[in-house]
């Protein structure tokens, strides 16, 4: 297909009346063509009214049919072939290997939730036979199942333009739930964002699903996405970005009438400990594993090394040297837009307002490319300032040297709520890290033991979440399977005549569900 | 014990600064001994502390240890005796039969919770195992369990004054789940409040957990309350009562640096569809059996039938006759406070505005006494008038005549979320009532058929929640075991060695949990 510069509203595209705007290639600074122009009010209506319409039917689907679909959406998504691959390097300036690495990523995680659905656990079907004869009072029979929530607005993520964006975590586990989706794309991927719309709008016809189940929209500004946020129909928000954004959304979000949740993945800098004994015994594979984790994707990941926390003295010494050894070796690398760019510049400075610069990377050969940063500041000037504790995104790290395991201790009870925690031990670190622990499960929704935050599986045990600002709902993951408990709520049955209930409740089970029967769980 | 008029915190009863108040027995109209006063920003302070310095051991308590302290719990509530009963009784007004039957679910209700524990599927552990082999990239060793959230501020609710109220529902969950508990008792009843609060310490005490697990707080006015919801410690908050109450804590949670969950369960009219072919064949039936749930307990159940909707004509005019009849012949009953009485009739004269009383239940013959009333009105005067859809806290419902079942579908889109949508029918009724229920699966937790919604089982399958402004989170439940997970998130651990697992999580599973392993659920 060719890019049309249009939004997709249903089946139906459609230009918005916006100011244009154009992708930009980080790498060479040109705009992309076509032009971009996003939609008002009108165009929500628009959308929302499709979803909601489409809701009660989408949300019924057979489990096999939903599956099947989501399942449609991968074989489309692959179909785009390189012309999604190129688009997408040249919107992002992510490298050719990443972004097809990214695809894959794409597509096994709606296949991951077309499977869920099929199993069908996410229903958490329980009943609870009538008891006529009970005293005082007969039991009734009682039936619970999860039901969708209702249409989901979803932003997709910049760094991301594939796994969290229009097909993404958050669409996936949205529609996996049942819930129409109506996604405001990412200015940073209009092409990337139109290309896989089409291949969910493909999909949504070849299902014979109602179309208001996906509309894409872009905004020229941000009212088009307080509006959506707004809107009555929608019954929550999935996003993935900065604090500042997640926070007007959630703003948005408990202004309405009726206030609905919002899952916002925000802000982490990914706190990771160097115990004594492990730095001793192998600081320079530390820093090596360190320093490739941190540069990775130009340091672009939620999950990226932004706070390295150990106590000073000779190991640490040699670790940040050998860090800074590697880190000048390392190429600055173009970041995703021209204001992601400036605002890891702005960063930079802030940190470098009250620690101290050990090692700069490689001279930038090209516009937008970030520089590797590596800054160390004593634990006392991290306690005293709270700048030192912000997320720069991109490949910058913080080392931390403090006194003594209280001291770190200390550090750590100041942070705020964290994607990870990574723990480097050895077994004479374990009773030092067992102390620890408690703190950080209070901290961090993913703990780490020898690895490198960077890399987030998609499985049915990853939480990718944690306490706020990390999320703004700690309660809930935004990767791996369980990402659909967030588009569900119970509803109760009571006394209801079999020909009356779903299909997922009914007395014979038909679909076979492990239910929850009388307090047992069925084999 | 003798009332001290005390607050407890931890294990040490304390005198609050405020204001005096006393209990009002609202039967008499005559005040109840001792006086109480509120605490102050310094009682939240000690409370918190306590309970932030319990939390953590608190929560990896093993599931065996804390089941035994809920079931602790119900023992010395149940050891305090008719001491207990007599004082609710004086405190409320409800009858004795009526608060030890609420002494009994209460004590169900922790001894449910006790099995929850134990059965540890709250725990939700999924494993992925590593796979070191896989290409591009080896799969890292994941794991998740669920863990509490934090301590937890409880505000009891007036109208159960054991069963929603210190060691209600909120209270059991939250404990449940691993979470300390900071109770605001209510002010109508603080004596009741104080001796289950004694009888927690006691079993905390018994059981040889930290103070902090358990602390009672007055409030001589609305300060205390939020700077409770507002202290950092609170992680978050389960609420039963009206709906500006609720809102204001919302407002307090989400103001916070870092914003919590709050539970709210705030305001349902609870609508009750009369479907033709039943309204016909079994009016009287159906007459008697409304006005005994209306009036049920002076009317004060948050799932009180406080709307009927049917169609208009003969069967209709019989219904409201015959329930005419029944009202009228109705005592006035004692309502729970003067200020509720007050709010009751404020209520009523605001409907009389809009609706035509039908029905008044028999003249008050004591103070406090709320008249039952019935009103109706045609949905053409529903839909115009928004004052027709609040909730009045009491015995009076409001019966609406529709043209048609088209008008019947108008005015349910127009109604607000609800705990419960009940459904009258008979087999002639059955099209009727399936195309109405999709969109009463999205107005309400709890269906019903045939049945009266008040009466709320303490079950696995039970929702007493729904969309807003029924509570503030429609994906949970405040009563029934599935109650537990408002006060959980998910952790994940990644390539953790044995030795630092959680024993929940470990390799050879020693809780013998049934996992989710490697997609597959454990027999």
């Amino acid at each position: 297909m060719t890019l049309t510069g249009q939004m997709l509203i249903g089946q139906h595209p459609l230009r918005g009346g916006g100011a244009p705007f154009r992708a930009i290639n980080p790498a060479t600074d040109t705009p992309l063509e076509p032009a971009y122009t996003g939609g008002n009010a009108v165009h929500v209506e628009q959308a929302c009214a499709l979803a909601w319409a489409a809701f009660d039917r989408y949300r019924e689907t057979a489990l096999a049919a939903r599956a099947a679909f989501l399942d449609a959406i991968a074989e489309q998504i692959e179909a785009l072939g390189d012309r999604l691959i190129e688009r997408a390097v040249a919107e992002t300036g992510l490298p050719h290997a990443r972004i097809e690495g990214e695809r894959g990523r794409t597509c096994t995680q709606l296949r991951a939730f077309a499977r869920t659905v099929r199993a069908g656990e996410w229903l958490d079907v329980r009943v609870d036979l009538a008891q006529p004869e009970r005293r005082p009072l007969p039991r009734p029979d009682l039936r619970q199942r999860h039901i969708a929530l209702g249409p989901v607005a979803v932003f997709g993520a910049s760094n991301f333009p594939l796994a969290f964006s229009v097909a993404g975590g958050d669409t996936a586990s949205a529609l996996a739930a049942g819930c129409p989706v109506i996604v405001k794309a990412h200015n940073a991927h209009p092409g990337t964002s139109e290309l896989v719309a089409h291949a969910i709008a493909k999909a949504v016809a070849a299902c014979g699903l109602p179309e208001g189940v996906f509309s894409l929209l872009y905004d020229s500004g941000y009212d088009l996405g307080i509006a959506l946020v707004s809107d009555p129909r929608i019954k929550a928000v999935g996003f993935t970005g900065s604090r500042s954004g997640g926070m007007a959304l959630c703003r948005a979000a408990q202004a309405r009438p009726e206030p609905i949740p919002v899952y916002a993945e925000m802000s982490s800098i990914n706190p990771v400990y160097l115990f004594p004994a492990a730095l001793a015994a192998r600081g320079e594979a530390l820093a090596q594993g360190f320093v490739a984790s941190l540069t990775q994707g130009a340091g672009q990941f939620c999950t990226n090394p932004g706070l390295v926390i150990a106590t000073q003295g000779r190991p640490l010494e040699r670790f940040i040297q050998m860090a800074r050894d590697a880190l000048q070796d390392c190429q600055a690398q173009p970041m995703l837009t021209p204001g992601i760019f400036d605002a890891y510049h702005r960063g930079v400075d802030a940190l470098a307002d009250h620690a101290e610069v050990v090692a700069t990377g490689k001279a930038a050969a090209g516009p937008n490319q970030g520089q590797p940063r590596l800054f160390v500041a004593q634990a006392n000037a991290f306690l005293a300032n709270p700048a030192l504790h912000a997320e720069v995104f991109g490949a910058t790290s913080l080392v931390i040297a403090c006194t003594d395991s209280a001291q770190m201790r200390q550090v750590s009870e100041h942070l705020e709520g964290q994607l990870t925690a990574t723990l480097h031990l050895d077994e004479n670190d374990l009773t030092d890290a067992r102390t620890l622990l408690p703190l950080l499960e209070r901290k961090a929704g993913r703990l780490l033991v020898n690895g490198w935050p960077t890399g987030v599986e998609v499985c049915d045990a990853m939480v990718h979440g944690g306490p706020f600002p990390a999320t703004s709902d700690a309660r809930s993951t935004s990767v791996g399977t369980a990402a659909i408990r967030r588009f569900l709520r119970p509803v109760c049955y009571q006394d209801f005549p079999d020909a009356l209930l779903p299909y997922a409740l009914q007395h014979d089970n038909p679909l076979q569900l492990r239910r929850l029967l009388d307090g047992q769980r069925e084999a």
